[in-house]
């Protein structure tokens, strides 16, 4: 794999006819997607859904099935279904991520996603990414029992483990790219609007 | 159950001796760990963390093991393994749910708990809680084609369906709750710092 990992943007461009792979993502496909994008805004629009069950105690399940993008509803052949719980220490019997590690789960998705399609976009070929997530609370917050301490983490740290032939001032250019663009980052650096009712 | 759901907190305090389930979460040691925490904030600190792991593609995986809590760490017999990945349409295989729609797993799971925690510790007896939940975007951002949309939601949309015998005001009551002690719904709502490092 090394000696293609400095394949250029203008060289995929340039194999017509063929879809070209880097880092299992169609490069092809990106490339064409983006341009679709650009001269139809409307398939930009996505919408991602979930739909939640309590069981008992702090298990809950969610189930991720349909979700619409480019001007069309997908359906999934059976809907993923994700188990949340939480440990005894808070509560629960610990059959599954309670939702703080969830929310690590998206945001390491997320920027590890970013950081490969934007590998895979300069035809940089990555070997081996590896990451730590740690998130910060003190859940005085969320016991109500301090209105200094705020609810969620205090803070969040990744840290990436990246093998690569690129040079690594290219790797850290990527990881920068990464928080630039991944969703996920942004909707835990800015704040997101979010509206909860209760059905009549 | 029903003739049970208005039992208050302070008949729950005045059963020494026993410990009482109600939803099946502990109020006894809801009660016991607000009293610790309140008197020792050391316990309050808590550290969740994840480890990721790229495949191929868009598949990625992320492990949740060890997390810190009550002035120690605990260790799960074996980690939570969950895979992430994209549908076609955004450039993956679709064999897990994206990280976007991880975003809802995770705010699902906080807001159902903290729904659930608060109506056991009130004594409210909950029968059923569903709930759907939307998030809409514009992958124009994430894409880079557009500086005036931003990478991530642009809102969440949460709807809860609950069977109870309690009052609807109540209900209505214990949905704000859950809103105001959610740490996901804080997270997602107000800024979280995260600091994305790469390992020399």
């Amino acid at each position: 794999m090394s000696n293609m990992s400095q394949v250029s943007n203008q060289k995929i461009k340039e194999e017509d006819g063929k879809e070209t792979f880097v880092n299992g993502v169609s490069v092809t496909k990106l490339l064409q997607s983006t341009e679709a994008v650009k001269n139809d805004t409307a398939l930009s629009k996505f919408k991602f859904q979930a739909k939640g069950k309590w069981i008992f105690g702090a298990h809950i399940q969610t189930s991720i099935d349909d979700y619409y993008g480019a001007s069309q509803t997908y359906n999934r052949a059976q809907p993923f279904v994700y188990d949340g719980d939480e440990p005894a220490v808070l509560f629960g019997t610990d059959l599954a991520a309670n939702p703080l590690e969830y929310v690590l789960v998206a945001l390491n998705g997320c920027l590890t996603t970013a950081l490969v399609y934007n590998a895979s976009a300069q035809g940089i070929y990555l070997e081996e990414v590896e990451s730590t997530l740690e998130g910060n609370m003190d859940v005085r917050g969320a016991m109500g029992l301090s209105k200094e301490v705020r609810n969620g983490y205090e803070n969040i740290k990744v840290s990436f483990r990246v093998k690569s032939s690129a040079p690594k001032e290219k790797i850290k250019e990527l990881i920068e790219v990464a928080q630039m663009r991944s969703p996920v980052f942004d909707i835990l650096s800015n704040p997101t609007p979010i509206e909860v009712t209760l059905q009549e």
